[in-house]
């Protein structure tokens, strides 16, 4: 008994250290930042990320505000958002230079909810009704409240759908020119809604289908009521913004750092605002009162979850494509590696946990990616100390931001847009390289344009995949390349020599569904060529076929047709190590070829075969049991042909002396 | 002016004579019937077709009634369908065995159309309401308006959406696992639907998805209510049918002629229930009255088509793909060709013309098409003969019928779906050709049977290409056929040769989002291979690099490490010659590709582009101007290499005289 237990407890102590190893393994991959923090190089990143971080964070200030407009939440609540996702990407994720935080396409998605579900002329709320929470209205709580849910449920698909059935790779689906397309679409969007501000209109919400042309129609029935001072403020802004940006990417190499024209201008317009008294003197919107300090956690509301579920999945994969696109492309420029799914795994989390804080859908910037990039940010160290920088603002110096007024920071919004909308340039290029993807990239526009950024995406999908799936049955499976001739000589006893053909066909593509008619097609006129040319030099080497019939009438002739005895002698061979893989309709076309040669009088071998073909192959037809069909090799398969020659002719009572020779071995 | 009149009249007259060619040619065309039956052999097929014909008559009659039955109309309808559609087939149709008329999967899609828009319980008729027209009740009218206004819609959306659109040939997307389960699937709803008659029961009709399992339900909940004389009559006609079935098929090599059991049951049956008056006695429900005669054509009502748009395309779709694959196995079975889209046409107007002459939707069934396989019907003309027999029943023998027990009926029914139902022994076969397909048939099965057939359709076609587009990016790009390397000799002046490596890599698949970055992991993967044995190599035949680079201190020797001097030898040939064709992705990963070996020192060379390539490539990066890129051949590309070389030993100071040999030429 004592041995027993002693052997299971010494299988109990290797069972626990094999786990404990596990986990760490586990811990490890699941947790980039156990690995890159013990290794970051104090001496030689330090500066270049605190330089890196300091523009970060000025960045994140001002889109964080911007977005959360752009959801219809209070603008304190993108300041949250520009803090918690940022720490949670930092421990999950892997990308170098991807400023996770508030994110145009995602607040403009979850504004949807927010709008439908908590509208802004709701009559169950006085603007007063406070809620103790950080001093502001019951309303505007309820309003983070669904945005906080979009967040939550588009990280819990995330986590669940993309991370644990591993979907995160599946996003090769989604092509360069969809994306492309659909981000240019949703930026569009951005700018539409922020039109209002720009102008200083009041304008409801409009939601639903060809929103797009509503809004607009709506602007220009409107368009008396457009307010000068903040058209000319707008104009400005968006005058200063665009010239200093220019100018700051023309002597970016000769300046590291770059001037912070966004802090510059709310500073400068937030003070001119107070000191000229613009709220009051001319009307003009401004952001507001903006709490001090961070709010207590607190689980988003779930009973509003199943009414946010299409948001929620639009929030889940365009946040997902657009921050891995971004990981993808800082992995290849700085050469280290990040995986799909472990960053699946990131943003899902830096979705859900900052959803306790009251915090809008996040995911990576392509503007502020771009910034870390020209800033010199070395690894996500910069992100780090934003946050820092961050805190302190939310902690002191946000409500100094009370007179900022709204129609700057929509000017700020759209000059951060520049990155996206600049990619109508792109469609020059698809023009010039594939006139499809041009296509696909114009219609793709088209339907994020009239419906929403997820709609577009699907239908890119789609289309492209529709487009793929009728161009494959199309496209050549075979070229003359694959094709080889491959010429033995026969050593009769009499010594005249004889030449066989033998065609060695690789097969080098997949063959399914979409491409198995095209290539049994290809391939018969293949053989039908080749049996034209054989018959034209038929008449050139008649006189040296003679002598081979000769040999045949000096045994035992049967008088048999000539034709059926010459024709006999053509091999075709399909060399599979090409077939990658294949379904029913492609082993049938196998099948059926085979069938179709033996009624041309033409053997068929098959060689390289993987297991998997042959079991099919065999379990699919009735090939003939007496001649084999399956070879490991090509040169195994031409032997094999000598020597069941060998003994046809020793059959008819003569013997030859055969030797082959190949031209080419392949 | 005369000049110029006779030359336009001359003009005149030719376009017209193009025309009337043209015109001639288009009718040949579109009229099949136009070049078979001038060239209809008399002598050697007529016999067999008429016999065929007759046998054919017989199996239109049953299933005529038996279909209408299932398409919920009076079964006089069935025959009209068995004699309509026949005709337009035979005049516009190519398959020579392809026997159109009443199918089960048709009947069963129209008849939900039917129960819905013209429910068995309806307050609108009272039973002896008759509408004048060959003595029917109006209520009868109304159901057959809506299952001719489903086969009117379901034939234009045939002619117009598939036709014209020439989408016939998208049916590669059907594949056989995916028609295999569908159509066993349908055929287990028609027996489904058939119990109810088999037991005799009284049943409502029940609708709705998962109506297979409600229907079942009902039937054990109500089981008391089966009639037992029904039964007992249901089990003993299967059994005759089954059996004499099995013999006929046993012994049909030795007697030519089929004993027609269908007939025989039908006529004995009938012959039986009318003397022992079984209607009244043990209250069997028989067919009843069937009107004498051909109707005058009324057009389908065409204010039910909007509410019968689904049901259409479901006739349209199961309709076209049932009967194509008939049409092709007879072409292929008796070396003919048929035009899918002139298929096409022929279904859809042997749908449109019909529903004017109240037919139910029609389709070529698998059980007649096999009928006249075996008793050796040689053209459509068997088709014809049937017509005529069909006319004498309408006319002459219909009234008989009335006291065919509906029990008998839905025997035949279901002994002549066994065809369908058989296929379960498929399955065995897929599991053992491809796992993949046993689980799309599996599925498509079970979707089939909880939905419905068209949505089972989908389901399959939907599942085929998903799978095949995660199919694509895992399998391999390149094997090791497709790399071939060169090694070509080079004599420098002090006569001492030297190798050089060149890499020729064939592409042969096209280049897309799907399989694209696999094809720059595999490529990288090679070069990385070969890097390191060319690493090993050296160290080799380090003496005799060692006469090559004193040639270089020869000269002037610039103090360039070894290393940089060596790669720069490195090159790599694409031949393109199989890359059918690529996208914007496919493109874009060539010039990484091209980015990637020149930053490793290898020269990458692309033979056999096609011009679109050229373009796309050229426009798409910034490939190097001052070395060519693009070769017309792989010999001309080692060609360049050479020359290359050449002249960078001559601007060094040292001229080579060069000579290559490639070992083989591809």
């Amino acid at each position: 008994m004592t041995g027993a237990k002693r052997k299971r407890n010494a299988v109990c102590r290797k069972i626990q250290a094999v786990r404990f190893e596990d986990i760490k393994i586990w811990c490890m991959r699941r947790l980039p930042i156990l690995k890159w923090m013990p290794a970051y190089d104090w001496k030689e990143n330090l500066i270049p990320d605190t330089v890196s971080g300091m523009m970060l964070a000025i960045q994140q200030v001002t889109q964080g505000l911007a977005f959360a407009i752009l959801s219809s939440v209070h603008p304190v609540f993108g300041l949250y958002g520009s803090f918690f996702p940022v720490i949670v990407y930092a421990i999950f994720g892997m990308g170098r230079h991807v400023a996770t935080g508030t994110f145009a396409l995602t607040s403009l998605i979850s504004a949807k909810a927010v709008e439908r579900l908590v509208p802004s002329v709701s009559a169950n709320f006085t603007t007063n009704n406070n809620s103790g929470v950080l001093g502001l209205s019951e309303f505007e709580m309820q309003r983070i409240g669904v945005a906080a849910a979009v967040s939550f449920l588009g990280g819990i698909i995330q986590v669940c759908a993309m991370f644990m059935l591993q979907l995160g790779s599946a996003t090769f689906l989604l092509t360069e020119p969809v994306i492309s397309a659909m981000t240019t679409g949703a930026a569009t969007h951005v700018v539409t809604s922020q039109v209002k501000y720009l102008l200083g209109m009041k304008m409801p919400y409009i939601s639903g289908p060809l929103r797009f042309f509503h809004i607009y129609a709506y602007i220009f029935e409107n368009i008396r009521s457009v307010q000068l001072e903040a058209l000319l403020l707008s104009l400005l802004s968006i005058a200063v913004l665009v010239l200093v940006k220019e100018l700051n990417e023309k002597f970016q190499k000769n300046i590291k750092v770059i001037l912070p024209i966004d802090l510059l201008l709310i500073i400068a317009t937030s003070v001119a605002c107070y000191y000229a008294d613009m709220e009051y003197v001319y009307g003009l919107e401004v952001v507001g009162h903006i709490p001090e300090g961070l709010p207590s956690p607190k689980p988003p509301p779930m009973n509003v979850l199943p009414e946010v579920v299409t948001e929620a999945f639009g929030v889940a994969l365009v946040g997902y494509v657009a921050s891995l696109a971004l990981a993808q492309d800082s992995a290849k420029k700085f050469k280290y590696t990040v995986d799909d799914n472990q960053e699946c795994l990131a943003y899902g989390l830096s979705n859900v946990i900052p959803s306790f804080f009251f915090c809008i859908p996040s995911a990576a910037a392509m503007g502020r990616t771009a910034l870390l990039y020209s800033t010199g940010a070395k690894t996500q160290v910069s992100c780090l100390i934003s946050c820092v920088l961050i805190i302190v603002v939310i902690c002191a110096i946000g409500p100094m931001l009370y007179w900022l007024p709204m129609c700057v920071l929509a000017s700020v919004i759209v000059v951060g847009l520049k990155g996206m909308l600049i990619q109508f340039r792109d469609l020059k290029k698809y023009w010039n390289v594939d006139k499809v993807d041009w296509s696909i990239w114009v219609s793709t526009y088209v339907f994020t344009i009239c419906f929403a950024a997820n709609v577009g995406l699907l239908y890119g999908v789609v289309c492209t995949i529709v487009i793929v799936i009728f161009r494959f049955p199309r496209a050549k499976t075979l070229n003359l390349k694959n094709v080889k001739e491959v010429e033995y000589k026969y050593k009769t006893e009499d010594n005249c020599e004889s030449l066989k053909h033998v065609n060695i066909v690789s097969v080098n593509n997949p063959l399914v569904f979409l491409n198995a008619r095209k290539f049994h097609a290809d391939l018969i006129k293949i053989i039908q060529k080749d049996s034209m040319s054989s018959q034209a030099c038929e008449d050139v080497n008649k006189c040296e076929q003679n002598t081979l019939l000769c040999s045949f009438s000096h045994g035992s002739f049967h008088g048999e047709p000539l034709q059926s005895c010459h024709s006999e002698r053509r091999v075709l061979i399909l060399d599979c190590s090409g077939l990658n893989f294949f379904d029913y309709t492609g082993v049938s076309v196998l099948l059926q070829i085979y069938m179709d040669c033996k009624s041309r009088h033409i053997d068929v071998l098959l060689a390289h075969c993987k297991a998997s073909l042959i079991k099919a192959m065999q379990y699919g037809g009735n090939l003939e049991s007496e001649t084999p069909v399956f070879f490991e090799s090509i040169s195994s398969a031409i032997d094999a042909i000598q020597i069941h020659r060998m003994r046809l002719t020793a059959g008819v009572g003569v013997v030859w002396r055969a030797s082959w020779m190949l031209t080419a071995i392949c």
